[in-house]
């Protein structure tokens, strides 16, 4: 069972609910989050016998803006969609919690409601960056812009830790994001990390640069969030861009565009995941639509299964 | 005249030479620095009618490897190409120098030979990045991996007037690197930058995201060395997955890519331009070929000539 935020995303509630209908359809077990009236009165036209699919409304009243203080928000909205939804995994209601809105928000509460593992100081956005061979494990995504050394050595920890348990790949290598793959490289706080982690229990490859990543020379990239914002932006605005040129100048058609870029299209992915939170929430894109709703409650329940 | 350090970058000195001789070839006036003798030898074996072309070698014996220490390596190698490239623009013997060799020596010989610009505590790295529309010119892309809020200020100034003043475009918009568009998100020293930036007598438009830069919503980024060297980077490889991806898809040919791919290409776009010293200076990637460095050249001197 899935809790979802239907009010967070910049195309909340429509898109959401849109993709949360979709999912039950395919026979997946969903819980909204939100003001009962509206939620039921948009999916009534989405779909009238919504009713009879797995799809369930957990009345939440407020709602958390995207520019909302994250602190402040969760302590004066504790009946908000996004609280709410990370409330029902806390009780057992729900095993992960999903949302598209403030970010910020979305880890506070995680760290709140359902505390911080043991040896991670700064809960983290981790997601797989599509690239051409397969995808790369990025953290952090967002959720922190300001990090010191062992935060960064904490994150390639929690990091191998996941990509260990929960895909079965053993001694994942592990790289710090730097702007040089040279030991040496970097800031200070990417410096000091640098060193934290040759000492590290994993299997750490040094620094790496963007170019490691589409190349697929690695499998985890470990970096504050500040850059790995910028790092997964850049990768879907220039996904983006590149696909329109080819588009506009005739070189192929807009249905094969659809076709190349399904495995490099983010929405693909699914939501990221905050990892070093005792409980399951998923990130997802601000923007998210239908789609990538979707696809990220069907990720969470094919991993689930493989686990099971 | 440019002064071209012969023996900096991953495939100096021979795709140096080479776009160093395609460039004199097309009538472009090059010194060459470097050691006499091997540069001699390379280039005969390249066209051995080089000596009837613009092109003049200046003796430099010495070497500053990738990943020697800027400083060090400025101080105990004054005959190194690279640093005997900058003295040629402080004798007046040349109008540019141009590396793609160790880039923070770069910085810092400019800054030991040439001196800083007023009001410029730190001299960034400044370039186009390609969009699908145009270019956008963004700054630090790598000179100063920590900054401080008055240095992102700074680089703000130096890139307008470096816009208006090369380009004539009146009055460019100046964008903030974030991960998010509303004032308040970025780091502590992002936010700090954004509040004074408000104040800058320049049309600074606030915070953006790499989607407005390959949307072409910005004429001016402004970021610190270590973002900006992760975003040209990012845009680079994704660039070049983006288009593995279509030939190996057989969705369009060799010849095709090629073709669309030339207005996104880093190499077309030329050197960066080390803003804020007194002097020209222009740093190539690490990785480039000749065309690279042909490009480079091109674009300086037909900068030059519309100034003029």
């Amino acid at each position: 069972m899935i809790a979802i935020d239907a009010m967070g995303g910049d195309y909340a509630p429509h898109a959401i609910l849109k993709g949360a209908l979709c999912a039950a359809q395919n026979q997946h077990r969903i819980i909204l989050c939100g003001p009962e009236k509206l939620l039921t009165e948009v999916l009534d036209g989405l779909d009238p016998q919504w009713k009879d699919l797995p799809l369930y409304i957990h009345d939440a009243p407020d709602v958390i803006a995207m520019d909302d203080d994250p602190v402040m928000s969760c302590r004066k909205k504790p009946h908000s969609s996004l609280v709410q939804a990370v409330k029902l995994v806390k009780e057992g209601k729900a095993t992960h919690a999903m949302s598209a809105g403030n970010s910020g928000a979305l880890v506070i509460a995680s760290i709140f409601i359902l505390g911080r593992q043991e040896h991670c100081e700064r809960p983290a956005i981790a997601g797989f960056l599509p690239t051409p061979q397969g995808s790369v494990f990025a953290l952090d995504l967002g959720a922190n812009t300001e990090v010191r050394p062992q935060h960064l050595y904490q994150f390639a920890l929690i990091g191998a830790h996941h990509i260990e348990q929960s895909y079965g790949k053993e001694k994942p290598s592990v790289g710090l994001l730097a702007n040089g793959h040279e030991p040496g490289k970097g800031s200070l706080i990417v410096r000091e990390a640098h060193d934290l982690l040759l000492d590290a229990p994993i299997n750490f490859i040094g620094n790496v640069e963007p170019y490691h990543i589409f190349n697929q020379e690695v499998d985890i990239v470990v970096c504050d969030g500040f850059s790995g914002n910028i790092l997964l932006k850049t990768m879907e605005a220039v996904y983006k861009a590149s696909m329109r040129m080819m588009v506009h100048g005739n070189y192929i058609s807009s249905d094969d565009v659809a076709t190349v870029i399904q495995r490099l299209d983010p929405r693909i992915m699914g939501g990221a995941r905050l990892l070093g939170v005792k409980g399951n929430v998923i990130v997802c894109h601000g923007g998210a639509d239908d789609i990538a709703i979707y696809n990220a409650v069907k990720k969470i329940d094919s991993l689930h299964s493989q686990c099971l």
